[in-house]
């Protein structure tokens, strides 16, 4: 045992990598009061609460230069855009109608105000995409990097609002779109292949809003979330909270021509980009194996986007398997990394 | 003229640096849509939207290690609390009543589990205080330095919300409470002598949330703004935000015996720290004359905190001047500073 380590111990200092994200939420949350407004607090893809009289969907989501985002990797204006995006399909993920933003922006002073002006340019045109308007907001100094932390207040857009609880042993796993393709443009433009067609889903993600809020109409969708960890680590945040497992068949997630032709070139498993790649903002949801032939058909007509089932869940064990088998990573930390 | 200089003129930046924060904040939010459901957009101490037929009072509010805090000046519970008194604090401004919080917290993986346990206590505690509790929000990898950002859901009180502007010639300006305690414990902090009574106004500010609705009330309340950044300071937003100006006399400022003794035995002028001292969340009001003294009294009696005038306003110069004369040093600005 080193100096620093042995005076750690003395001190009894935890550090956060050694616990990791989630027991620091739990940690953090546990002793929190509530109150007869809230329906839903800390855990799901938004807080629920009843105030004034309305229904109110509340999400707050961090994008910080080089751990969220690059920008080798991307313009700023696409850096704000997926940024907003990955906060409005919170509100996608639980049915609602996303209404205000607020954004705020913290950066050194040496900062390119066009570059600035780029990245709010983003936010504010897939805001606009989703319907929502930006109201407000906070500027800070940062010690190095910029920051980018945006909040949306939401509304129920029926009576219905869905939560990630509630998937049902015998229920069917399925995913809206083509998952993968954010993931595969990125292995594309690292490789310094041209992404073509792909690029849209990584640099332009399109929150699926009125998706989930069809989707949450229907009575036989028991549970949903959106990815954006991948597809094989959200269906089991879906599992986790339902207490169950969800068993994932990467081979009937559908994967489009120019996808499978991009990675294949770079010389990746399509099937696994489609299971692992995170950022596409698609929905999976748990639905009832009796209702889901007509969801499909009715959703396709409505959205032209693939409805799909890709998996099922059980109760028969805990977390999430490929094929019956326990996958070799684990989901990623964002304190353990 | 350096070769950095050369190159930066020559590809066109404009650094933030030379512009400063408000000018930032006008180019982001000048391309900004509206729509109905926005009351007041960015600009006041608060978003207020019609959201499912609710009135809604929106902000957020970040505080940055190095910036805006320092664990060497005050303990991590003390942080979390002064951070959520900044946010509950602009609810007050509009005589709002403060609901929901969501709280971003980013911070390096090496962060000791129990500073963060401790800061949000902090703000789980001033949330509890001010009658909101806390209903979600992320955590995030940040490169270096802890990182919170509050984010604040309230209603309307009653029937009005009272906004920045509005002030008109002839009003007075009056403040809540003994603004400048907070400076004045700082000061003795930093001078190694005991703040003695005034730690409380420094460690663990109390946001005028009743006294904001109560005044919010009154008819002969034109405008209103919390004290953030100083009294004279934000006495310039009041006066900037109705196109007119405010002249303050110090000597009308209320000082209690105890700061008077600490600020003078560091060798500062008591006055002066009252002027200029920030993060106090006193409240700052434009006052019709004729209905001030019935105010104060009632004021007096319902909070046992007293209202005082200290200045008037005026429309015949702008901006905000001493007894007359425009001050020394014009305000802070975050970018420039």
């Amino acid at each position: 045992m080193n100096d620093v380590k042995a005076r750690r111990k003395m001190r009894n200092v935890t550090r956060l990598s050694e616990i990791g994200e989630f027991p620091l939420i739990a940690r953090l949350v546990r002793a929190l009061p509530t109150e007869d407004g809230v329906t839903v607090g800390p855990g799901d893809d938004c807080a629920v609460v009843e105030c004034d009289g309305a229904t109110l969907l509340l999400t707050c989501d961090a994008a910080i230069e080089g751990i969220h985002f690059r920008r080798e990797w991307a313009g700023a204006e696409a850096i704000g855009w997926k940024s907003g995006a990955a906060a409005l399909s919170d509100i996608a993920a639980m049915g609602g109608r996303p209404r205000f933003m607020l954004i705020t922006l913290a950066c050194p002073p040496e900062e390119d105000v066009a570059f600035l002006e780029a990245l709010y340019h983003g936010l504010a045109a897939v805001a606009a995409r989703c319907g929502a308007v930006i109201v407000g907001g906070d500027t800070a100094r940062s010690p190095s990097g910029v920051m980018v932390d945006i909040m949306i207040v939401g509304e129920a857009a029926g009576p219905r609002i869905l939560r990630r609880t509630g998937a049902r042993p015998g229920n069917l796993l399925a995913v809206t779109g083509r998952p993968g393709q954010s993931a595969a443009a990125l292995i594309a433009l690292q490789r310094g292949m041209d992404p073509g067609e792909l690029a849209q889903a990584h640099f332009h993600p399109v929150p699926r809003i009125l998706e989930g809020q069809w989707l949450a109409a229907r009575e036989g969708v028991h549970a949903m979330i959106d990815l954006s960890d991948g597809l094989l680590q959200d269906a089991g945040h879906l599992a986790e909270a339902a207490w169950m497992a969800v068993d994932v068949d990467p081979d009937r997630i559908p994967i489009s021509d120019a996808m499978r032709r991009l990675v294949e070139a770079a010389g990746e498993d399509p099937a696994a980009v489609a299971l692992a790649g995170g950022e596409d903002y698609e929905l999976i949801l748990a639905v009832d194996p009796a209702d889901f032939d007509a969801m499909q058909g009715a959703f396709q007509d409505r959205f032209e986007v693939p409805l799909t089932a890709v998996g099922n869940f059980t109760a028969e064990w805990q977390g999430a398997r490929v094929r019956g088998a326990a996958p070799e990573k684990a989901g990623y930390d964002h304190f353990k990394g």
